[in-house]
């Protein structure tokens, strides 16, 4: 149960935004310009699958599963696949440049101060432009803001991996703007 | 110097922000609300402060002398007790409520798992609405973001504490959203 009265039932991050609509506003213009702009190099697939990424470095079990779920639902992966991919075992499912952005991203959810010349020089070799590793690093920043959110307040999430799944059809859809997170 | 060329010699967020308008905006609409909204019950100074903290916390040269110079202007502190308020040593300066929302801030800084039920119970304790422990961990959780993306991209900042001192008067006046961040 959340640490403060949400005055809803809603799960993880849609609880709060209905709590404080003031501060959901940015948050979601956020996501829907990181995660979904369409004039980005990167593909709203690749780019859920780096913030599902994090969340799962994080532990956060809803951001983790509402984004490895869209994740899914854009890239086209079977489930299986996405758990391992998301544990890192499965690479061989992503492109060469992806397998160089998704450690600047887990060096991120460390610490910004442990992103290093490497990983960018990698990232580079393979083909990654300025705005790619701009954009890598400011989803695994907005992830670790975004699942501190959730945590940090004790938010509940539905167990049910098929939950998410199940939405992420319409959510991509409807993308984190116009969703109405507030019903 | 940074690691993507960011086309301008801004320091810090400001160099990010004028290379990402897009991603600045709802960055800067952010900061506004939580920091700066008038209908709140927590002071300006005491956001910043906030803000201040888990920059130092996690170490990010920018963020903490630009906040912890906001924090300053707000509440009034010399610099020597600013220094020490931001070290956690002189805690004396604040108020019964802060000096128990400050540990929910320095938690979420380590991750949002980190909160525990007594953490809110010596907020309430003290005092503090549900409302003020949803914009703690927001704000805790919202600078983790602010020090990854200025960190993680290995912006500059000037080393000089009273550069920050000298630009907080008019940063108080401006505010996030009006301020010209990209001249």
């Amino acid at each position: 149960m959340a640490y403060i009265d949400l005055q809803n039932e809603l799960p993880g991050i849609r609880g709060l935004m209905a709590f404080n609509p003031k501060t959901a506003k940015p948050l979601n213009e956020l996501a829907e310009t990181l995660l979904r702009d369409l004039d980005n190099s990167l593909s709203r697939g690749e780019r859920e699958l780096i913030g599902a990424y994090v969340s799962h470095l994080n532990d956060c079990l809803f951001c983790q599963n509402v984004h490895g779920a869209l994740a899914g639902h854009y890239l086209s992966c079977n489930l299986a696949n996405m758990d391992e991919l998301l544990k890192g075992a499965e690479m061989s499912l992503l492109s060469k440049k992806m397998k160089t952005l998704l450690p600047i991203a887990a060096a991120v959810q460390i610490s910004g101060k442990k992103v290093e010349q490497d990983h960018i020089n990698n990232a580079r070799e393979a083909g990654a432009t300025d705005m790619e590793i701009h954009d890598t690093v400011l989803i695994a920043a907005a992830f670790s803001m975004f699942n501190r959110y959730v945590d940090g307040l004790n938010t509940w999430a539905p167990d049910d991996r098929q939950y998410y799944i199940n939405r992420a059809p319409a959510r991509a859809e409807e993308g984190y703007i116009d969703f109405n997170l507030y019903k």
